[in-house]
């Protein structure tokens, strides 16, 4: 069992996002066998970058206000707001609130074939 | 995308574990083609069941004060904990602070075989 502060986990820059970070918070190499959690902060005015890929995201914001930018709308995103972006569609997570935007994204690991 | 503040999620009573509640608030039924994230919430003096299973546990504790009950040892959790829970590893999480213990625990999907 490994239990500690999402804060021990150092915040790494995202590339392609300008002063957003993310803790891998838990990973493969900590044993868990389907799917990692990560926890990302966006900085006011700051956003994900708007992309697709195979993999599903499901999110769970913290804290800060913001919204996420999806192909068909826009919806706004505060603490408690929960997200399940489906594999193969357009999103960006986009900080318009005044403070951090803190959220957790888990993901199916990512093998090859 | 499925977008939604958590409490739109109906709370269900846990069997064998008195007033605590689960909200499925990302699951299978969503198009989730992995793993669900549910959201917990143990009220004062309350735990979950001492129990194990074949499953992991990937858990962010969002509010209360409490501890994870595991084999080895007790962990304290507060806001911000993460903790990873293996399968077939023993655990429990019980509330010893003064309000509601919330937390968001995500599993695999349970398919047969």
């Amino acid at each position: 069992m490994k239990v500690q502060h999402y804060t021990a986990t150092p915040a790494e820059p995202v590339p392609g996002a300008e002063g957003v970070t993310v803790r891998w918070v838990i990973k493969e190499a900590d044993g868990a066998p389907h799917f990692a959690m990560r926890l990302f902060e966006v900085p006011p005015g700051g956003a994900s970058e708007l992309h697709t890929h195979w993999w599903e995201h499901e999110i769970y914001f913290l804290a800060g206000a913001g919204h996420i930018h999806g192909e068909q709308a826009d919806h706004p995103v505060a603490e408690g707001t929960v997200a399940f972006v489906p594999g193969g569609e357009l999103h960006q997570v986009v900080n318009d609130g005044p403070g951090v935007l803190r959220f957790i994204c888990l993901v199916p690991h990512q093998r090859p074939g």
